[in-house]
């Protein structure tokens, strides 16, 4: 997976450690606090990151919360928190307003919230990081939420051919499709039946696979031996899609590689870069 | 000091870690959460503790933000949060009543808040273990806030012949010495000049000393060699009073000997024991 789970990092918290939030609703899933807390002891710098957990519905006290909170140093939010923390950052990246959503804040010495959004270019830095070059390729995406639209504006930037996203909800599906369409003319964007096969790249951006009831996003009978199917959840490691997908002979990438192509650009963002 | 400041614990943080808070304002002073960490590690549980800023003004708002943090194991506030603490929580000990103030929240499994109050019991601890018994002595206790009422109302229940209590606040010396007659009818308490010669120990209880251009809370030419001074203050770890109390010859306990006595008691409480 790419570190050492048992090396761990050397934390010496006091007074004067700023704080990082992973904040999101279940909590018990992330496992980024753990990676940045190893990137941040090779930095040296004073600061740790914890997980936080509250629900949609106590959204607007938890920030007030966290607004209060002076020695916060940034915010990581998680689902369901993305595209509602668009609204409450002090100012954002142009990439962020194009998802229409923020994974990343920093707060700023006079108090500001800089919001941007690296998913997209986390998931791209590891699809190319493991050969899988996405230029003038085809991509299903199957979720429009904030990962489903992140990875689609991502992959828009850097070429891909052709991409079909799909979702329950149709509002977030017109939503993506209008921002690629305007941002990235060049690239075809549609939306439509769930037929796999006809794609390079299949892509779940839904949080199915979380729960070990979950159906499964893709039924994998469609896949097809060969093409590479990817997933955006990090707990389980290897998702139950995943699995069927390697048992139809597909190549497979995991979400923990999005994260680690996502915490560099993050962790320059912070301002704590080693 | 008692412990290695650079041996630190080693912490794996995941979404599934729990998360203790130390409250307070200012906050850079705090060293509590290091030695909390460490002891946290010895027992292998899975929680951290990290530092926490707000200010009074923030209050209400920071703590209703906390009560929607579902990770939430458990909060010790310091300065100036102990009091108003005490109206939040769902329920607390008798030992908190009669202080006033609670310096330790545990989270139940259902959102409970219970308070506790341990600050004048790991005092008292750390004079036991330095030799240094209570019972039949003399005190003179500057300062009547949390920290002042928490020693004050421990020194009257390991039986002290005398206490004197010094404020500028009339009203709250005005409460411990009811709280005391009320619950130690034996205990001579009282409130007066400020005559340190006059008493076996003299007790900082004030935040006077955390700032480097702070007024000292009593002056040196008054103590008288021998006594034993002692203060409440974290940060520095001696004090500008401790190190002129020294060059008068007293006898000296830091602040860092009451947060020892008082850790392994809040642990016990947070059910955190190894």
């Amino acid at each position: 997976m790419g570190y050492n789970r048992n090396e761990g990092a050397i934390l010496h918290i006091t007074g004067e450690t700023r704080v990082y939030v992973v904040i999101g609703h279940p909590i018990a899933q992330v496992k980024s606090t753990h990676l940045y807390n190893s990137l941040a002891a090779q930095s040296s710098a004073d600061v740790v990151f914890i997980p936080m957990q509250f629900s949609a519905e106590n959204f607007e006290r938890s920030v007030d919360g966290l607004r209060a909170f002076k020695n916060l140093a940034g915010i990581i939010p998680t689902i369901p928190h993305k595209p509602r923390m668009m609204d409450v950052v002090d100012s954002c990246s142009e990439r962020a307003k194009i998802v229409g959503a923020v994974n990343s804040i920093r707060v700023e010495p006079d108090g500001r919230w800089i919001g941007d959004m690296f998913d997209g270019i986390g998931y791209v830095n590891g699809l190319i990081k493991n050969g899988h070059q996405p230029e003038n390729k085809s991509f299903l995406i199957v979720g429009a939420g904030g990962a489903g639209a992140a990875i689609s504006i991502a992959l828009a930037d850097v070429g891909v051919q052709r991409l079909r996203i799909v979702d329950i909800d149709q509002g977030k599906v017109e939503r993506v499709i209008t921002n690629v369409r305007a941002n990235y003319p060049d690239v075809e964007i549609d939306t439509g039946p769930v037929v796999p096969a006809e794609f390079d790249v299949v892509a779940n951006a839904t949080p199915l696979g979380m729960a070990s009831d979950d159906l499964l996003p893709i039924s994998p009978e469609l896949l097809r031996s060969g093409q590479l199917v990817t997933d955006m959840i990090m707990k389980p490691a290897v998702t139950p899609l995943l699995v069927q997908a390697e048992a139809k002979g597909c190549v497979i990438q995991v979400g923990y590689e999005a994260l680690l192509g996502q915490a560099s650009a993050n962790m320059d963002f912070f301002g704590l870069a080693s």
